[in-house]
């Protein structure tokens, strides 16, 4: 009997127990053993909810679950981090495997939760907390053990690429359709971090420290969102045979690396231009492997409880290795390198914004006041420093795909 | 010390050579011991080859490879199916793990081999036997412990792949492409097992019968190839807004399976419309994963090595699980069912051929006796059964999909 202490009970929390009730016969074939979810932290014990558990499962204490010897494993689906943090080190040192969907709590403590899981010989997966449902951590796992990673890509957040899909499709606001969202459920109540790009950010935070081998924080990822693209924006470029996407990219450059979470517009014949409503997908350049891409669901009760259970399954049949897959390279941040075309929309433009000038290449549109144009190649930086100086004037910046 | 028996010496077997040459160091430091190539399988031993290797680790006789107690490990990438099958199986009867590319030998005897590596407590790995250098059987067995795969599609076949790209995008004609891509090394001096659709249905083969659970053999397959497609049909269906591919597909059906390999028309923004040259790509939908894309490079010396390299650290680490991940399912085969909606194309139409107008929908061409329309929905084997009456006619059978 392995038993499972579940820090965490909302829709995913919810899929993983129900998964596990539904599967219990054919687990026990495939592991020789029963997996029982012997408590379940909970904010409210007496909150009515979908799935029927008894009452004896539920605690508001999740020393409770740590503490509990019989546990064997943690599989923790909260989206906190310093509770979160504490629990899974305690976990760890209790000699008990971890196994996460909680993006936040991975990005900001990676390093440190991969070595404790190392040293204490338990296993330590977060499938989950990645591009949902993909199975892409496993992958990536087992590519950077021949092949020199160059770079590595993705579309990571289902909301944002869904309200980008809808704004494209049929020509419909942001806030529209960011309203609409939120009732369907597909966005937060509070979106911001969501749509600022936050969320992709530690995604691309977790998927890049493994890929290029280096520590790549939070810190050093240059990150923006969808919240200031607008419908004019995405019909301009659409105009061009481009589809904008909020893409995360990180890349082993001439001494060190690059990475950003930036709206890009795509030849609408590319890969990722192909990923549409709340699907996901990443890529990888190898040396050896050449490119190899993944899409799928990013997110969901039953796909996100699937990539848990995948987890709990390798550590209950040792099938991925304990040992932590982060190599400790050094890489020097080379974000100040990052150069591009770019489309730029100002609101409020006027003829006073002369420094503009020396960076257009072309102008796609010029009407009351909202002036588009598409850049030469230029720093990022660099124009990030022109447009500090129209402090007060909104603008919509989207890199080019070469 | 690992030692490696190599069956094989063409472009892939010189490239797993390559790859544990250039790699030794960081697989010394990943596994703690060496990896060495022992010996190796070669038809002439003083052939001149691109990869310098020395003359006393190659040889002619397999037996001294498979009856070496040193050796570990059988990297097997010969394309031949009943010596390899002889090799193999006396390599799991006397412990040795066995790692092959060969599609052809694990499609001939995929269930043997499978219970006899089972029986033997050793590893059978065949990742690189489907879609090359894509990492999509791993993933698939993980998949299976839980889901129900109701459905599996795939783009196998790198040859056909590049020919139809090369149709589609530059209107060229079949034979003028063929030619130019067995000049390029893309297509064999023979090219009948690749374009026959020969190739895409062992290896359909081989994933059908891990998703579906059931023996899906060859002969349980309907196979069509692309040598019947015409730069008149791509032209036609692309005027519609459809892609031409060679879709290798089996799903679950009410009492059973279907299994069939099949030109088929796809909307220009599909998943597989956009998996152009070389590459491969694979979809599988599972009642709790949702539906999974995969692609990549389908051949080449290195992504091939690389994923066949990748078997063998699985081997050495175990961390693929021994047990045969076939489950013996019995599901009856219902392609008599199969029915579709499809674009045919005959040439030396002439109007005593009554009985197409029962399944016509629209004419699409009509000229010099080159007749091709859109079919009403109609099973296959009834369209089958109509075109063996005109049978000196030839025609050109694309399935539209749904």
């Amino acid at each position: 009997m392995i038993n499972i202490g579940l820090l965490g009970f909302g829709t995913v929390g919810q899929g993983v127990y129900r998964i596990l009730q539904d599967k219990g016969e054919d687990l026990k074939a495939l592991l020789g053993l029963e997996i029982e979810v012997k408590s379940i932290l909970v904010r409210d014990l007496y909150k009515e909810r979908v799935t029927e558990v008894p009452l004896s499962k539920l605690t508001l204490n999740p020393d409770d679950i740590v503490s509990d010897d019989s546990i064997d494993i943690i599989v923790e689906v909260t989206g906190d981090v310093d509770l979160s943090y504490r629990i899974i080190s305690k976990a760890f040192e209790r000699g008990k495997h971890v196994v996460t969907a909680n993006k936040a709590v991975v990005s900001a403590y990676f390093e440190e939760l991969s070595h404790l899981a190392e040293e204490n010989r338990v296993s330590f997966l977060y499938e989950a907390s990645v591009a949902g449902g993909i199975p892409v951590l496993k992958p990536l796992k087992d590519q950077i053990r021949l092949n020199r990673i160059s770079r590595i890509q993705g579309i990571l957040n289902g909301t944002c690429n869904y309200i980008l899909t809808r704004m494209t499709d049929e020509g419909l606001a942001y806030d529209e359709v960011l309203k609409e969202a939120q009732k369907l459920g597909y966005a937060e109540a509070d979106p911001s971090s969501d749509v600022e790009g936050i969320d992709t950010m530690r995604k691309l935070r977790i998927i890049s420290t493994i890929a290029l081998g280096a520590s790549i924080t939070e810190d050093d990822i240059i990150c923006d969102g969808i919240d200031k693209v607008s419908d004019l924006d995405i019909e301009l470029l659409m105009d061009r045979g481009m589809k904008v996407k909020l893409i995360a990219e990180a890349r082993k450059v001439e001494k060190g690396y690059q990475a950003i979470v930036q709206p890009k517009a795509l030849p609408v014949a590319s890969y990722f231009a192909g990923v549409n409503g709340a699907y996901n997908g990443i890529s990888m350049d190898g040396n050896y492997s050449g490119t190899l891409g993944f899409q799928g669901p990013g997110a969901g009760m039953y796909p996100t409880a699937n990539a848990i259970i995948t987890d709990v399954i390798d550590c209950i049949l040792e099938t991925q290795k304990k040992d932590s897959p982060l190599r400790g390279r050094k890489l020097e941040n080379r974000n100040e390198d990052i150069a591009a075309t770019y489309y730029l929309r100002i609101s409020g433009y006027d003829r006073s914004m002369d420094n503009i000038k020396e960076h257009l290449q072309e102008v796609l549109h010029d009407e009351d006041g909202e002036f588009a144009f598409i850049s030469k190649e230029v720093k990022l930086y660099q124009l990030l420093h022109m447009l500090a100086e129209f402090e007060d004037k909104p603008f919509s910046l989207i890199a080019i795909e070469q």
